[in-house]
């Protein structure tokens, strides 16, 4: 069994590193706290004696050389980097999982037959610069490096130039070759295990995913002196797109997920009638043609509000990936683990996207969830205790050395 | 008549202080830019031989003696001071417009039988300190000194410490007592005049105006996993308060107008359900009674979006002022003015805030527009042609001379 006490400190000691004042952490992307939480990753993995790599994206790989050191390895993380007003847990949960694992193996003298490989995968919330899952993305041919680092953050700053800057890129030579497995545990983000009253969720696959950026513009012009009948209102029509969305969200039910979350107005003065507004609209759903649905009832909506205002809209995709469904081997290993270890646990479906989504094209992979407080993620309240966090470090201990070989 | 390329030159000399890439002007209140604004305007009027003061919030005051020099005074004028991203005319063309006056007096020695009193009033459009009007408000009584030289810019600078910092803190001592009227000429800032073909506004009074910020908080979720069931969405909220502001002001047409400017979402991410949304609201109307129904209908509008959404709504006033209708006498002064000079003119309202909005609560007042190209304003684009430049300052000279008796 894996030591409790230990991961909880180590999740509470990289927390410090960009904490918040609500008791959240603000540690983005590529950022200089992306840099120091890095660097105290490494320093960890170092001591445990593991070599520390990183690949061309900035992915960080740590390697426990197996008893057949020419076998693929089993690979085990997640991702550090925080939404701006995120939680301590979200992937931090599973890459300090998987180096509690690899503490537990080195402290119990344990050697597997496998090399076992920690990974802390590059961006994979994409807030600071779109897509999310990027690390992952770029590794398992989702999205060229040249695109990735080509991709800008608000300032106009390249995720290129912030990966330089923090001193992270690294070399594709670095990457370890084909994974026999790759596991990833993560607070579920949602509020199913908890009402469920479960503490080991066992994912059986992901909400596929759709994501776009929407741009309407009209005219600035004073709000004072410009009649209602002369107006381009461009906020007028984003409305129209925020509230469309929803709807269309809502005739998918029960698993049809639609979210605008970030809103830019341009010039944003109280007495300038807005001229610019841009979208990040957020399509899901279990189901492909479902999502199909989805995507062209908003493609309609997007043309309907064009023809009907005097606003041009322009629409940019930025990710997509089709619903997905994990690797039977890795999944049975995982509900085995559960089951071993008396835990009431439940197959789930994953509403986020995570790492393991893009990976398992390339690998058989799986994920293991336990519960977080009201399901509450992506806000600094998060919570998971450390009970589930201990569970669940212990379940990907027992499904790693099922997958790895003792 | 007024010398139309004298003026001309005096404007685009002026805006090279602040001028910026893409033609307009950011010479915002109290920067060290302002400064060199004052400074060219202070030489303009003594080489004309006017006695220039300051008053303790820096309003300018130039002075040409009348006749009967302790009559009180005709005080015509605007205010110098720009948008980030504004344009050349704006205030720019109130105050050399009354500058061009006093030289064409001067240089066909015409003795008025009161004095003239040039005004270039501190910080109108209270972009860089709120609120906007400041000189003219703490003249008028509308806030006190203490209060507007306390206000904070963003980088936490009072208006105070940055008048003192550009030395133009003057003493209330200097303040010219009782106007006999007040003028202003100003660029409409609107689309009337030009759509109407019509070269002079005969300004009868300005909309009534009531400010607010709204603040609505819901919960900040995963927009993955976190079921649309149950979600507190605060964006959602806010699209009913930006369309019902639309709707409000569409119920009072043709003079209501309701605009949503400002727009701040929290956390702003793309896979975040909005926590909080922030929205600056702008209800204006030329009748008290109607811009009293706008506001109570604002008000149930939020009670209604509270009721039934899991939202909290908080409400804060910024700003209030009732419909001005200016004085009588000067509007006729500027309407023969117009007709005298042969211009095509109509009476207008103003929508927009003006200095002499405040100035008309306690002295006669009224103001005189010139078309701007396609209403843009508070812009770089902004334009006026040197034909209604002409015409406008023309329109001042004689409604100045018929004020102030030859
Ligand atoms: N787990 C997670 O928050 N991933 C980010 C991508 C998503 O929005 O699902
Ligand atoms: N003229 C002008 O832009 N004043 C600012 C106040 C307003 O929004 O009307």
């Amino acid at each position: 069994a894996i030591d409790g006490d230990r991961l909880w400190q180590a999740l509470m000691a990289l927390a410090t590193i960009g904490a918040t004042a609500k008791g959240g952490n603000n540690r983005q992307a590529l950022t200089e706290l992306d840099r120091q939480g890095r660097e105290l990753l490494t320093r960890w993995c170092e001591a445990e004696g593991l070599a520390v790599r990183f690949d061309a994206i900035g992915n960080l790989f740590a390697r426990r050389a197996g008893r057949d050191d020419t076998a693929e390895p089993v690979v085990i993380g997640s991702h550090i980097d925080t939404q701006p007003t995120g939680g301590k847990y979200d992937g931090c949960f599973g890459v300090l999982s998987a180096l509690e694992v690899i503490r537990t193996l080195n402290a119990h003298d344990i050697a597997t037959q496998r090399p076992i490989e920690l990974v802390s995968w590059t961006n994979e919330e994409g807030c600071r610069f779109a897509p999310c899952m990027m690390g992952s993305g770029v590794f398992a041919g989702q999205l060229t490096l040249e695109d990735a680092l080509a991709r800008r953050d608000a300032e106009g700053i390249t995720a290129g130039e912030a990966l330089e800057a923090i001193g992270y890129a690294g070399d594709d030579a670095n990457r370890p070759g084909r994974f026999a497995a790759y596991l990833e545990a993560h607070i579920e983000q949602g509020p199913i295990l908890e009402e469920a009253g479960d503490r080991i969720g066992v994912v059986t696959g992901a909400l596929g995913l759709k994501w776009f950026d929407v741009t309407l513009t009209g005219m600035a012009a004073h709000s004072g002196s410009t009649p209602m009948d002369l107006r381009h209102n461009a906020l007028l029509g984003a409305t129209r797109v925020i509230e469309g969305v929803d709807r269309i969200a809502l005739a998918q039910q029960p698993d049809g997920r639609g979210t605008v979350g970030a809103v830019q107005v341009a010039p944003n003065s109280r007495n300038v009638i807005p001229e610019r507004v841009t979208l990040s609209i957020d399509l899901r759903h279990s189901d492909e043609a479902a999502l199909k649905t989805m995507a062209e009832a908003f493609q309609h909506l997007l043309e309907e509000v064009e023809a009907d205002s005097e606003l041009t809209v322009e629409v940019t995709p930025t990710a997509d990936y089709p619903p997905q469904y994990f690797d039977t081997d890795c999944i049975a290993a995982v509900r085995e683990a559960a089951q071993a270890g008396g835990y009431a646990h439940r197959d789930i479906v994953s509403g986020a996207g995570h790492d393991a989504v893009f990976i398992s094209d390339i690998a058989p992979a799986a994920m293991i969830f336990i519960p977080c407080e009201k399901g509450i993620s992506h806000n600094e309240a998060e919570y998971a205790s450390p009970e589930d966090v201990t569970a669940g470090a212990n379940v990907l201990l027992h499904a790693t050395l099922t997958l790895a070989g003792v």
